[in-house]
């Protein structure tokens, strides 16, 4: 991310009154005085997408990889959360399976970080119970998550009669179950996109609520952790996101695709009629997803800084030659990846159950140690 | 509790759509085929009056000390629950330490019974959140309990200007947590006062709703257990409910007060002016509420079956000479009690933290086998 980038979301970010810090203050090449804690969460989703995989996962590893001695990483699956909708329970956990084996097939280290399935953990929700005897109800019915989630504008009433009905208390909550899934394990860092910034200053809230009613500093109030906004547009349609619940398969490439299936969804992938290669998301969202998507696995990167800068060393080609050269760097970038995902998800099941163990002794250590100092503060 | 009135309060039960079953049921005199859960709770208020040992502790020692082989007891004290309104930490530690002492004060026995603190248990939060997830916010709106707890009248919506800054998550969706109380430990009867019947029926719809989900019968829909309504009035004005929060201190007995306190607080007791002693709760509240604690509590009874019978015995008495029969009779129930508690109370802490400590491993086991099954069925 150049300093200009930073800046730019930095900027975008005061506005909503987040406190952000780039990504970069985290490498090991500058000495930070004080530990870190970074938490992050990703919905089951099941195999992931290059959505997910740019969006997040890509850059865990990369905290992982570049982690100081002091700074520790905690990665959720948010199985609690995927149920504020509902779920065929032999597909959830299908869909669990699958990201937890992914996150370890994109290099994630059990040893080295905290991967656990949230549900492991019942401290989350203890901590959820007791932050929503502080949280207002008023402050939760503004939150937009609830009224995206239902289909509904932003001026939504949670009673409201076409509403109420449809509305179930875990969807309107959900807010104090992310801030708790946050402050139980005290982090002072959460990587978190544009959508989810809302969240995290209701965690602050919340944390700085309890602090509060506590007389105490002992809840962390987590900052803003910026990364790259990589957001990796649909296939088929480039103006939205990629997306798992998209109807159309060919409009997401999955971490697991094959070479075959990788070169045939990115050929019908919608472009538009221009000659040579631009890059250009406002005019042409489709090269520019297919240029953006190979500028962020190109392991060599051709030295170029910004996928503008990439783009120019293929302006010269076809579209289909474009994406013939796409395919061939997401293929040579996912080929290792999903090679260590059907070793992880095809063998007995060993190495996963041994992950999630492990994983949720740690995460539950965690917790457990922040909840003591919680039990005694509300008086329990 | 006489045929009749069990036959009345049934049929006032009915029209709430509560099963009912009499207390005198489950008297070990009777061989009960399958196996019984009896779960309630007590709110840790510290050390209880009358009301509270009238109302629900003497019932359940009664349950105790008359069940079969295949009922199980399962008491705990709600500090979850308590926090839906702020506590100062402290007094909440205290209150809670005294309400324990009072439950083994009062004869319930940790081997015989599961008597445990719920926060001694996060599985209750963890099944509140997985019920969260179908519980619906238009039902949960139409309860009662938040509106009687912020003195706003029935037909006030959470959302209300007024209303929304005062009123927090945890209070609103309190019954859930409630009907996770009750369904993590597979519940078959629950004793309620009416003013938990709606509860008790959310709980219901709360099974009904999990199972409907889970395709299966996995989650016990609990019965009404209904008791004697013994509601004890305040001293000072008996058209009250004895209280805790009421401001006089001599508005109740507590269970630990002393012979001379007992006398004190019954000798300025409001009765009335009418010459002689007769039991008639609507014309006679005060005179009628000390009939009902003596009745209550007197051991021998007199062989009388209804408070009515047992005031003909003091028919010609003063109304002075009537405070001192009940203070005697009171004086005699409590003398043991009290003498208990503070051999409890008093000590280095340990029998407490003993009982504490088989109580949560009892209720912990308990829930954790639900728990197993819930999540299975949920995709965990």
């Amino acid at each position: 991310m150049s300093p200009k980038s930073i800046r730019a979301v930095c900027a975008r970010s005061a506005k909503q009154s987040v406190v952000c810090r780039p990504l970069t203050r985290l490498s090991s090449s500058e000495a930070s005085p004080s530990p870190r804690v970074i938490f992050s969460g990703i919905q089951p989703t099941g195999v992931p997408h290059l959505g997910n995989y740019l969006g997040a996962m890509q850059q865990w590893v990369k905290l992982q990889n570049e982690a100081s001695a002091n700074t520790s990483l905690i990665y959720s699956v948010v199985d609690l959360h995927a149920i504020t909708v509902y779920q065929d329970p032999n597909a959830l956990r299908t869909s669990k399976r699958e990201m937890l084996a992914a996150l370890l097939a994109v290099g994630l280290d059990p040893q080295k970080c905290t991967i656990f399935y949230q549900s492991d953990v019942p401290a989350h929700s203890e901590l959820m119970w007791i932050l929503s005897c502080s949280a207002s109800m008023g402050y939760l019915s503004r939150m937009t998550q609830w009224k995206s989630k239902l289909d509904l504008d932003e001026n939504a009433n949670p009673l409201d009669s076409s509403t109420k009905t449809k509305l179930k208390l875990g969807l309107f909550s959900y807010p104090v179950l992310q801030a708790a899934d946050i402050l139980i394990h005290r982090a002072t860092h959460v990587p978190v996109g544009h959508d989810q910034s809302q969240h995290l200053e209701f965690a602050r809230e919340c944390a700085a609520g309890f602090n509060h009613l506590a007389g105490d500093k002992l809840l962390v109030q987590p900052e803003t952790l910026l990364s790259p906004a990589k957001r990796v547009m649909a296939l088929d349609k480039p103006t939205n996101k990629m997306s798992k619940s998209a109807l159309n398969p060919k409009s997401r490439i999955l971490i697991t695709d094959s070479s075959s299936t990788i070169s045939k969804k990115l050929r019908v992938a919608l472009t538009d009629s221009i000659e040579g290669v631009t890059y250009d998301p406002s005019s042409r969202p489709g090269v520019s997803n297919l240029i953006e998507i190979a500028f962020n696995l190109d392991g060599s990167n051709h030295g170029a800084a910004s996928p503008a800068e990439y783009a120019k060393d293929f302006e010269g080609l076809s579209l289909k030659a474009l994406k013939n050269k796409v395919a061939e760097v997401v293929d040579d970038h996912l080929m290792p990846i999903r090679s260590k995902f059907e070793e992880i998800i095809g063998g007995d099941g060993k190495i996963l159950q041994e992950a999630a163990q492990i994983g949720a002794e740690k995460a539950r250590k965690s917790a457990e140690s922040t909840m003591q100092l919680v039990r005694h503060a509300v008086g329990f």
